[in-house]
């Protein structure tokens, strides 16, 4: 059963979705516990419908989130981690586990250009982030851990106004407050404004605050930019500033020497946080947190629980990872990566994010020639691709309030549509003062022109006749 | 090859583990990662190299963390998990994960106790914990969120000494502090000491600080202690403060009409983490946080991302669970004990959870009996049997300060030859003025009488001559 589910993931003819509204839904599959258990078979019968009614992820015309396709190398390392079912703060209980994290954070030290560097696995980038933003005041604030926010002088810390949300979650959650993140203006592309970076931290500095930490994105969630990171990481230097960049979902072009430029600078980073379960296509959920200095996390995280990282172990305690991360115990997410790594070598990701790359372009250049289609930004650096579609009935009319309006309404209704016959998802947005777009994102490794067409030919479709 | 790891986890005459120490282990298994990747075979020895090296965590004789056991059902649950790869924050990528989740939550919310009741999945206890902390703080004091913890009162927490450290790292976390975590000290059982909780609320008080949550453990990590929830939440009635109760470990107990009791008055939480990965046996990471109030999960962790949590969708959007959590993406960890619960039933889970207390009772017992064996605690709450060995050498000795010392290398000592033989795995650590000792984890589901006798002449054998 398992195995029909990952061959038909790649089959672009079968449904990505057999959408029901909740309440269809529950009706439909009998999730209620009771008091003793069913047979095998009605299990499987669950099972069944389980996967009838889950979202195909794997599925080429999934374009929905920033993760998309199925490897079966990752696969199969996933399946491996569940058998061995362990928890990774020690040694003892995860001795290959620690070495291989070791490996693959080394390699993703490497390739991010930290000399020595230092890092950890978290479940998801925003624990990447949060831990950007903890580790980094801690760094700044030592006094931070013992006495809390309290003994701090007023804290502040800048992020581009189209990061990622994580940023503002995090700030919540240290206890820094919303309002102390300061959103910096974007340029048309999305990429974020360095100069009123600068005066902005003139101005946070003048009015008594210390801003402590800049995140700088390379490839923002929804129109893929990369913000400036050498410019940044100059103010970050200037003003003495944690430099954070969040690469949770471009890092990929990290491996491809064709687009590694977009990411120039980062060498100077203090801190990444960087997803292989996005556009590397590992399985979820797979994502580091690199510092450039060796140590810091653990002066930051630690707890020394006595009854875990004991000190006098027979092996040399210096490889229990746990008191590096904010977790007690820590699923292994390094795994499914390494085996994909070890698979496919650099060179596979490269060529797989080569081709995400080229299908991105190649969808956006077509665009370009197409009446009913128009790119929010005409020269998208990552592999999103991000435009409206305007139906027959509203082209070449006046472009006043209430068009944008009606246009905005558009995607919703393709969607819409395009779930309800299961063909394809892709996720819409509206940005700042733009109207709701589409936003597709190129990352699953099957991808071709072919699909890249049907991309349009189905929304056109759809969009027809509104 | 994935089969066989599975048959092997049950049976007692394989090895729990064939150690290495980690600069062997390098040279035995090539993690190294190239720009070319490796042939299949190549990758397939590999993986026998990380099967054979990594520990059996389900093999009955793993008694070293807090979980140990394979589930077929919790496996089966976790494969298809992997195999439908998606995240758990929207219902339109995870809509039967989605509703899931509501069932499993709403039956956990039911058995605790909450009338209605809220919860989410998060990666690890840990983090339900942190959770209840930010959750706590907001719900006292909103304007954290938006102003950070410079526009409040001076805050403290309580916590029994012998609880979870994730207390601590929270705290730090938070931006609390760890002195602002104030340790309530346990009665020789390791139940949190009430009338000191009294005291030291009135204490932090006088001195000007706002008290705002008691943490209370059912089911301390080392001694397996239930601190006297009911007396806790009067005291937090009377001052106004939010009860956590961290059932981690201990909330199987829950599960069991002979032993819920234990955790009486839990009903009166304000929120309690709960990990169905340990005691109930789920595979890693299977956490839950449940509040008793609908919407304040939301409400403190709420970002609102336009591009995730569109509120012009066409379906009920009130299912997105994303805004509760403190992540985006966010691994699906409910599939695989819902099947389990599904299979077995409630009474599937108490026959485990009452097999695991009479054997932790058995081998009490039986330990009482023996020269050579000392209990910390005579009456074990917990299926905790914390316990040193007394090498023959030592017994009848005067009991001095060297004679203590000794005896604290006794635990590491066998422990090591046990690892290295590969017979048993046992934690052991020291605990205020006591020296390292032994603890037993009984949550295997296959444990029987032997295998307790097992433990007993294992250790003996290994100890006889020190
Ligand atoms: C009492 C208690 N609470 C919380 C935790 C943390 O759980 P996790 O390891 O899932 O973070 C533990 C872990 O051992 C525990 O024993
Ligand atoms: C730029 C960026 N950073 C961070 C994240 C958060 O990653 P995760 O979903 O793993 O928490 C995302 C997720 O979409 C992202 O796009």
């Amino acid at each position: 059963m398992l195995k029909e589910v990952v061959e038909k993931s790649g089959d672009v003819s079968s449904k990505v979705i057999d959408f029901k509204h909740p309440k269809e839904l529950q009706k439909l599959i009998n999730l209620s516990l009771e008091d003793r258990g069913v047979t095998d078979d009605t299990l499987l019968q669950c099972c069944e419908q389980i996967i009838q009614y889950s979202v195909k992820t794997g599925h080429p015309h999934f374009f929905n989130q920033l993760f998309s396709g199925l490897d079966r190398y990752g696969l199969a390392g996933s399946w491996l981690t569940e058998v061995l079912n362990t928890s990774q703060y020690t040694y003892e209980v995860a001795p290959v586990f620690t070495l291989m994290e070791q490996v693959v954070l080394g390699e993703m030290c490497k390739v991010v250009g930290f000399k020595n560097g230092d890092g950890i696995f978290c479940p998801g980038g925003s624990v990447s982030n949060i831990c950007g933003l903890n580790v980094a005041r801690f760094k700044k604030f030592p006094a931070v851990k013992a006495q809390g926010m309290q003994a701090l002088p007023k804290l502040c810390i800048f992020t581009s106004e189209q990061s990622h949300y994580s940023m503002k979650k995090g700030a919540a959650l240290i206890g820094l407050g919303l309002d102390n993140v300061r959103l910096v203006p974007c340029d048309s592309r999305g990429k974020m404004d360095t100069e009123a970076l600068g005066k902005l931290t003139e101005q946070a500095k003048a009015e008594g605050f210390t801003p402590y930490l800049v995140n700088a994105t390379g490839g923002t969630t929804v129109l893929g930019a990369y913000d400036p990171i050498v410019e940044i990481a100059d103010i970050c230097e200037k003003y003495d500033m944690w430099l954070h960049v969040d690469v949770c979902w471009g890092g990929g072009a990290l491996l491809s020497a064709k687009h590694r430029a977009l990411l120039d600078g980062i060498e100077r980073a203090d801190s990444v946080a960087w997803n292989p379960h996005k556009m590397m296509g590992a399985p979820l959920q797979c994502c580091a947190f690199l510092t450039k200095e060796t140590g810091i996390l653990q002066q930051a995280h630690s707890a020394n629980a006595s009854y875990l990282f004991q000190q006098d172990k027979f092996y040399d305690v210096s490889y229990d990872t746990g008191d590096k991360s904010l977790q007690c115990g820590r699923k292994v997410d390094v795994l499914k990566v390494w085996m994909m790594w070890k698979a496919k070598g650099h060179a596979g990701f490269e060529a797989k994010i080569n081709n995400a790359f080229a299908m991105a372009g190649y969808l956006t250049e077509k665009l370009k020639t197409l009446d009913g289609f128009r790119l929010i930004n005409p020269e998208p650096e990552c592999t999103n691709v991000c435009f409206w579609f305007i139906p027959p009935s509203m082209r070449g009319e006046e472009e006043d309030a209430a068009w944008w309006q009606k246009l905005g309404k558009v995607a919703p209704n393709i969607k819409e549509q395009m779930v309800m016959k299961g063909t394809m998802m892709i996720g819409y947005q509206p940005l700042g003062d733009k109207v709701n777009f589409f936003r597709v994102v190129v990352s699953n490794e099957k991808l071709t022109t072919a699909d890249m067409d049907f991309i349009i030919d189905e929304i056109a479709g759809c969009g027809q006749n509104l």
